[in-house]
């Protein structure tokens, strides 16, 4: 419980993207989204490397974002947890998940659901860059990182 | 403007899933996701055909659900409009958008925002099935069918 208290009742600030009142399509060629860029992992520091960040939708016309994740080999997402859920599905190569002390292989268009307040993190310790999208909640509260 | 008026305002009836306390794994073998079965495109006939939709996520925990469609060669999903979006993620062979009047083709790791009330149909002239994801929010408008 004392997890959830930590958590607070603040959402992410969220800067909308245009409300996007037309119909578009991002165009995947050369292994990469027409027009998209990767943005840095999190504005902080913390205990994630090597990890990239393609923000994919967000529009106040819907209630959830996706974004697309890509760890390089050694790479691994921030330990943490939080009250909203993610949604991940892999694309690209294979990659760890740890829920708690337990770790599992994540391969292609494997699906994995993250419960509410469950510790994890993203990890590859594979060869390969290892790619996810990751689909969560426009509104919702702030990841709470924890030591390893 | 007459479009908008004739959707009304109700939500679709949303049976939930289990509330999904414990994370998940569903894995993807064999060209299958594990565990999950395809359902028939909608309850009622219409202007679809060859198309078969698999559950891959609702759940009372997020605010956005998330669907499989598969549409085999001569198929095509209904020719429709609503307000909510739809975000699709084309993750197997190729298939034809159709906005209105006008037809592209969607390919591998394509992805498509389907802006409100826009008249859409996903169609597949190809000679392979055509496979894509499409996440829309859990709490919707009900789709109107268009006469082609």
């Amino acid at each position: 419980m004392e997890k959830i208290e930590k958590q607070g009742k603040f959402f992410c600030e969220i800067k909308f993207n245009e409300k996007l009142q037309k119909s578009k399509i991002i165009r995947f060629k050369n292994n990469k989204w027409q027009g998209l860029k990767s943005i840095p992992y999190k504005d902080t520091k913390g205990n994630w490397a090597f990890i990239e960040r393609i923000p994919i939708f967000l529009s106040e016309n819907a209630n959830f974002e996706v974004r697309y994740f890509e760890i390089a080999p050694g790479g691994k997402s921030s330990l943490e947890y939080h009250n909203h859920i993610h949604l991940v599905i892999c694309i690209k190569g294979k990659g760890k998940l740890r829920l708690g002390k337990s770790y599992r292989t994540i391969k292609y268009l494997d699906i994995v659901y993250i419960a509410p307040n469950e510790v994890h993190q993203l990890l590859n310790p594979f060869k390969e860059p290892f790619g996810f999208f990751c689909i969560v909640d426009r509104q919702r509260d702030r990841p709470i990182e924890i030591e390893d």
